[in-house]
């Protein structure tokens, strides 16, 4: 049975009910974001090693079953993606509209554009949600697009797909994506991995602020750590933005270092 | 008019309804607890220096009015609140009950302890929330109580001021408060300052994350920076803390150094 949403989303459309999505990477988000998408089409999963799957109603197929979809999303590591590219590339349907879904876009546009076939679309995602973040719903959360190399009838098509779960399409250059993410992204992960380095613990004493900085932590350090490490790598502004930060720390702290005197009353 | 909350309140403890409160020091936290504390009993402020008011229903008083009430809660920067003491405990009623609202404990009941005439009662007390955290209520937020030197009816009526106002009341020691606090605060506030000094900006691109950490910018940042300082000097652990912080981002950054070679599509 068609929900009323993908009936309206098809009318609106005119699309082929029929359209196959394969999902290539069953990670933490690739499981997450197959979920989401299984109304929108014929889903079809795969992963390259054997996966517990939370979802049970999801349709795990061969590889070449997957790569022979009308559109292929891979859901895999930044730091695999070249490697899983070059792999499939020869196995992938000629026709079919590929989509990433790295937290940094450049990179993988330039992957894509460099080893993907000619007659391959190509548009550059980035969610910018996961599991926790979007556990309240998906509605009003980022969703960058960057079409890299397709025409504006299947780009349109995703567009409302994604319009139609109520995100917040944001359509933006890999470059402009990354020099944001840099800062947005990059300084939360790296607050929510120092600060777990820290150990902080729950306590009654928690102001609001300290109960937003907890969950900060809890979300990012749910991610992989191969993540964090690629957000870092994989984005020619992070460099600048960590120097800039570890600046700002060093400031902040010689600024208290000056009046560090604890009062003769605590001595 | 008695408004239900403040009859009930009397009804349970059988107080005095013409208790009168005095709030001495109405900066931007001053001026807050005199207003959520206005129903409790006869309200009289003070401020040293000439002040605009948000709330134009308080009523503002001598020092000499202030300093004969029941209670007299101070409301003043930690890196004064030894020289106000000093400066007004002749003036004092020698039966008040005084609080003090600093968001460090040890040092102000020692301020307390040791200047204040033997008969005034002491409750050292930190109400941890401001005009910004409890701008969608006081419910469920932490309100530390230290009694120093009170009896049980003086210490519990306030507490039960306190519960009527819905605030999660946690009894401690001054020492307990300041260890636990340089953690939760201390940190919250340091990150805060810290990510003000990067001049974090607003962004499309802004994960749910990115959004609570613009939250504390702004919440830390709200309060005057002087209690940023005091904080951390007037806190016997804080000193600690930043020291915990900086090597936790010393080491997160050291591992992002190891495999910091951006890859050569990016170069």
């Amino acid at each position: 049975m068609k929900s009323h949403r993908q009936l309206s989303l098809k009318a609106l459309l005119c699309y082929d009910d029929t359209m196959k999505i394969g999902i290539y990477g069953l990670g933490r988000f690739g499981q997450f974001w197959a979920s989401k998408l299984s109304e929108y089409g014929e889903l079809i999963c795969y992963n390259r090693t054997k996966r517990e799957l939370n979802d049970k109603n999801l349709t795990i197929g061969s590889q070449k079953e997957v790569l022979n979809c009308d559109t292929i999303i891979f859901c895999v590591a930044i730091s695999s993606f070249k490697e899983v590219i070059i792999e499939t590339t020869e196995l992938i349907n000629p026709d079919a509209l590929i989509m990433d879904t790295c937290s940094v876009k450049e990179y993988p546009a330039l992957i894509m554009e460099k080893y993907l076939k000619p007659t391959n679309k190509i548009i550059a995602t980035h969610p910018m949600f996961g599991p926790d973040s979007a556990k309240n719903g998906l509605k009003g959360l980022p969703m960058v697009l960057s079409p890299i190399r397709v025409d504006d009838y299947s780009y349109n098509i995703w567009k409302s797909i994604f319009e139609n779960m109520q995100l917040k399409v944001l359509k933006m250059s890999c470059a402009q994506h990354d020099k944001e993410a840099a800062y947005s992204q990059g300084v939360t992960h790296f607050v929510g991995r120092v600060l777990d380095e820290l150990r902080l613990q729950p306590t009654e004493l928690a102001t609001v602020g300290y109960c937003s900085l907890m969950t900060i932590v809890e979300q990012t350090c749910n991610d992989p750590l191969q993540l964090f490490y690629d957000l870092q790598r994989y984005n020619r502004y992070a460099h600048t933005v960590r120097l800039n930060l570890k600046g700002a720390l060093d400031k902040v702290l010689e600024i208290l270092e000056t009046q560090d005197q604890i009062p003769k009353e605590l001595q």
